[in-house]
């Protein structure tokens, strides 16, 4: 009989943003220098905070199996394209340290069956397109970490799981919890503790609403893994920033249990726009941000302006990460203000599919117009409305997106 | 019979910027604290460095003039328009400290007659476009300035004068000079050492060339006085730009007084994106770079990584003040390249006025055509080719922009 196991895991979206080092890097925190290590780990340079969004808008769906009749070697396929397994890649890494704990467990137990010894398959799909520039590798590394840790009947946390997904794509370790999640950077030479801690479970501040502005961008930018390592070798700015961010994580993780969106929001646009000045301060520099970003930045901060004049209180904050796509957060109450404008400044080809109900909403009294201009259409290609969402979820035996030979359902 | 001299001065372009502070921000070469003071003297965060351009592409003209017959008051036009000489503000205080410098004199020498008596007429004209974005105020304010200590026969020299006209308009204190240019951010708390110094004439490095590219902005950027403000206000990363501000400082003078372009180059373009980095590091942040602006550094760093290729040295160095315009750095000899470049690549309306002998050149050998992106026409409204140039000229009074009367030859 063929094993297997269905996982769902959560995109997440950074509010205090890390970068990965390869080199090695001053950490104030733990006044000693990162890296020199064995770079395969993905370790960053800051410890890192991020709201992880609902599954039932965007999610990575991940199947594993394993039977002995299946012809030798590991097989992977990426939204019905297989993958190569690389020996030794990141892939086969995570497969390699789950499939260790396995064998563990069947050292001790002979009763257990010898699964670590069977061939795996594994299919996973996004359901949302690569095309939106979304990071589908944290979602997608932590549904198969989720995946094979059910299939294996793994006893580990889901903070010891992190540290495997870690390995796989870094910010892939927050999406193993629900709502509010901190990666701690650690202190451990071989980053065992470098892993992801829940601040807060999704219950906490189910009202924590994020609208997703996904921007076209011609351009074909560097790789986001090699430019954080031109980041960490040549900024000098980013030594300034690795002594401010032990302080807004405080802050930040103070904000989220009380609750406090100006505490949340002013840190987080603070630290989207200095993640970006060390990219800036890289050479050659690094843009993330484009016209049509700077365009949602603005129109935000003129939200907020108004807003804070009308009622003492922000609206809204936007971050980016490795890319143009703006997220803006707010409250559920403020989301309809936040689309409202959004729509008059950015407007859309298609209305968005909205699955929320969503007043008309008028933009603060005292919003000035002439601050912010009204874009082409598409300059935003898509809107997409999610929240504060759980972590990865168990799918049955039906969900499999697997055949019994352990091919996939689907091809591409 | 009324006395009157007129005086051109130059742009200059800066290779090191600085923020100009009215607020207490540290300065680690000093090692205290900048500000609370009187706001009007127009202190910098730290030294700076310029290069000068030649006044026969572009430059400000002034022609000053007094009489015992002219109504009490003095005034002022610009371009043709007369502008209000406010009591207290900046053009006033350049006016006042000037005056008092002749009155001292004839104080000392009853012979001298009683200029300082006598109310002023001033006319100043700049011979590019306000509209192409250039900072006019700076050539402006060194005009006036040449033109009085000469109306006035002051015997100060250059770097005296330099102090006045860094409090007319910071930067003015670097129009004061030909060649390569350092302000001194000094130490003193009335600012009296804050001034400028020759670090090079233009006949050691004349091969100096600039392009300038035009980069049309549709929106309205922050004024540069006050987003300066809320950097010095609000970016944790200035601190770090301001320890690391001092060695770039000798690196470029070095780099300049051995004219080597790749050291040179180097430190020019590091420093504009560190510069353009702390800006975006303020609350609410400050972008003055926009996607053309991108684009010219995408091409520049392109066509470096070939030629270092090829050559083992850098083409051209780009640097962008507190606009989108770009500035390129390079030797008279790559300069041909770099305008071959920005012709292919940001296609003009209409072909530039070219007052030098620019040969047809070929693009480095393995410049990637795919890291650059070929943009609308107009994208850069307009080149502007000049060169490392002199200090302010004194002209005939044949050239005076002003009647007898004391009233301009041409108005608005």
């Amino acid at each position: 009989m063929v094993h297997t196991a269905t996982a769902t895991a959560p995109v997440n979206i950074a509010c205090i943003n890390p970068l990965l080092a390869k080199l090695p890097t001053w950490s104030p925190a733990n006044n000693r220098y990162w890296g020199k290590r064995d770079t395969k780990l993905i370790l960053p340079t800051n410890s890192s905070l991020s709201v992880t969004l609902d599954q039932d808008h965007l999610r990575s769906t991940t199947s594993s199996a394993c039977d002995a009749s299946f012809e030798a070697g590991d097989r992977l396929w990426l939204n019905g394209k297989e993958e190569d397994v690389k020996e030794g890649g990141r892939l086969a890494t995570c497969i390699r340290e789950l499939r260790g704990w396995r064998k563990e467990m069947e050292d001790k137990d002979s009763k257990l069956e010898k699964l670590s010894a069977m061939p795996l398959r594994i299919a996973s799909y996004n359901n949302f397109p690569t095309a939106a520039g979304l990071a589908s590798s944290a979602s997608g590394l932590a549904a198969l970490v989720a995946s094979l840790a059910q299939l294996y009947s793994l006893p580990q946390s889901a903070s010891e799981l992190s540290r495997i997904a870690r390995q796989g794509s870094g910010s892939a370790c927050r999406s193993l919890f629900g709502g509010f999640v901190a990666w701690r950077e650690g202190q451990a030479a071989d980053g065992s503790d470098s892993l992801a801690v829940e601040v807060a479970p999704q219950s906490h501040w189910p009202e924590m609403h994020a609208l997703i502005c996904v921007v076209s961008d011609a351009k074909k930018g560097t790789s986001s893994t090699a430019g954080m390592q031109a980041t960490v070798a040549t900024s000098p700015l980013l030594q300034e920033r690795l002594k401010v961010v032990p302080g807004r994580m405080d802050t930040i993780e103070k904000a989220i249990k009380a609750k406090d969106f100006d505490a949340f929001a002013d840190v987080t646009m603070r630290d989207s726009n200095q993640f970006h000045a060390v990219c800036l301060d890289t050479q050659p520099p690094i843009f993330y941000l484009n016209d049509v970003s700077r365009g949602v930045i603005a129109l935000v901060e003129e939200l907020n302006r108004a807003h804070k004049e009308e009622t003492g209180h922000l609206l809204a904050a936007y971050t980016f990460d490795a890319g143009p796509n703006a997220v803006i957060y707010a409250p559920e109450e403020n989301m309809p203000v936040v689309i409202e404008a959004v729509n008059r400044f950015f407007p859309q080809e298609l209305a968005a599919k909205e699955p929320f109900e969503v007043k008309k909403a008028e933009l603060p009294k005292g919003f000035n117009e002439n601050a912010v201009r009204i874009w082409d259409k598409g300059s935003v290609k898509q809107l997409i409305h999610t929240r504060v969402g759980d972590g990865p979820r168990r799918l049955d035996e039906s969900e499999s997106l697997l055949k019994a030979d352990g091919t996939p359902k689907t091809l591409a």
